[in-house]
């Protein structure tokens, strides 16, 4: 079995849903937290000046979706065929274009109108248009899951994504959405991650200071 | 054999890759092209209200990355195992994040002074940081390509985007990169590429009227 390593803060940020595979997978990996204070140091030794960091075998893989998918596809994640594969790519792409908004208009964006500007459409335009489209898949695909019959990295990634939103932007941000609700509460209640998340103890807090960046 | 629309604007933009990832494989495809006028009602019958999209036996695919790499792995130019795939996946994506930014500060930002702010910035810092990265990757890799001794998608999309940038923000931005612009030079040198690019005639310009947002 490989040696695999996670690098990056001592939050759950961009770091949890690898957290989450590897417990769904039953796969042991060491979690090597760098403190803010030793970042500036760190980032020096980082391939892109960015966390988080995968090591397998003691080669590094960066970028955070490109991690996901490869622990996805080592641990029988990633769908039954390549077209499941694509779609579970699709929907962590597209959910992905919302958290990057998120994180700009939460932690990049200085001025303080501006902001205020960009999490209102947010929260008018770009959470609805995502939602409602996140909802009519999750409708016909029927079941727990976003992409064929069977748990994916996908499902973990974009379960993870909804947390952040509905524990940062706006608790009751699924309202309205009742199968979204119900896959993200189906994912993040599996046994395995629930155990995880319990014992682990991260935050979503702490991004601003830590954006690995 | 599938039958497969692009579904973009009459613009290089976020489908060239595509384009020429087909003309690699010589498989056919329907190269459907959107107006702009066109576009305010075509997007409502769009899964996420953008473009491009790829209709696989009328199944559709959205997000760029997730398109290339579906037909990286159908035409078998993904690297040789999943290590070599995850690698495609980073390069591509860590340099997504340059192309991103000058998306945003190009068309999105409507601030002059943060306009040149950020274009600054990125021919400062954003770039060099990147292609410093991506110099020595294929420094260390040899050959003509970024990952392993084979042609992959990653090659196509990064070389692409890489032509965007010396198109459009500084035509001398690949000196003092001396691998790098070899690699680009060779990639878009491939007699299938530069055949496709010779007869297509599409521009990089035009994208700030079709950001298919």
């Amino acid at each position: 079995m490989a040696q695999y390593k996670i690098i990056y803060f001592g939050i759950k940020g961009r770091a949890e849903a690898f957290r989450m595979i590897f417990s769904v997978a039953d796969v042991k990996y060491e979690d090597v937290i760098i403190k803010s204070g030793d970042w500036p140091a760190y980032k020096q030794s980082t391939p892109w000046g960015q966390l988080p960091l995968l090591e397998v075998d003691r080669k590094q893989l960066a970028q955070s979706s490109t991690i996901c998918r490869y622990l996805g596809r080592q641990f029988n994640l990633c769908g039954e065929n390549p077209w499941e594969s694509a779609k579970c790519d699709e929907y962590v792409d597209a959910t992905n274009d919302l958290i990057e908004e998120w994180v700009g208009f939460t932690f990049l964006e200085t001025d303080e109108a501006k902001k205020a500007e960009r999490k209102a459409k947010f929260i008018a335009t770009l959470i609805p248009n995502c939602f409602s489209k996140l909802e009519s898949i999750k409708e016909k695909n029927g079941g727990d899951f976003l992409v064929g019959k069977k748990l994916t990295w996908a499902d973990i990634n974009v379960a993870d994504k909804l947390q952040i939103i509905e524990d940062d932007v706006d608790p009751t941000v699924l309202e309205g959405y009742p199968n979204l609700k119900k896959f993200k509460n189906a994912v993040l209640s599996l046994p395995k991650i629930k155990a995880y998340v319990e014992k682990s103890g991260y935050s979503y807090k702490g991004l601003e200071n830590n954006l690995g960046e």
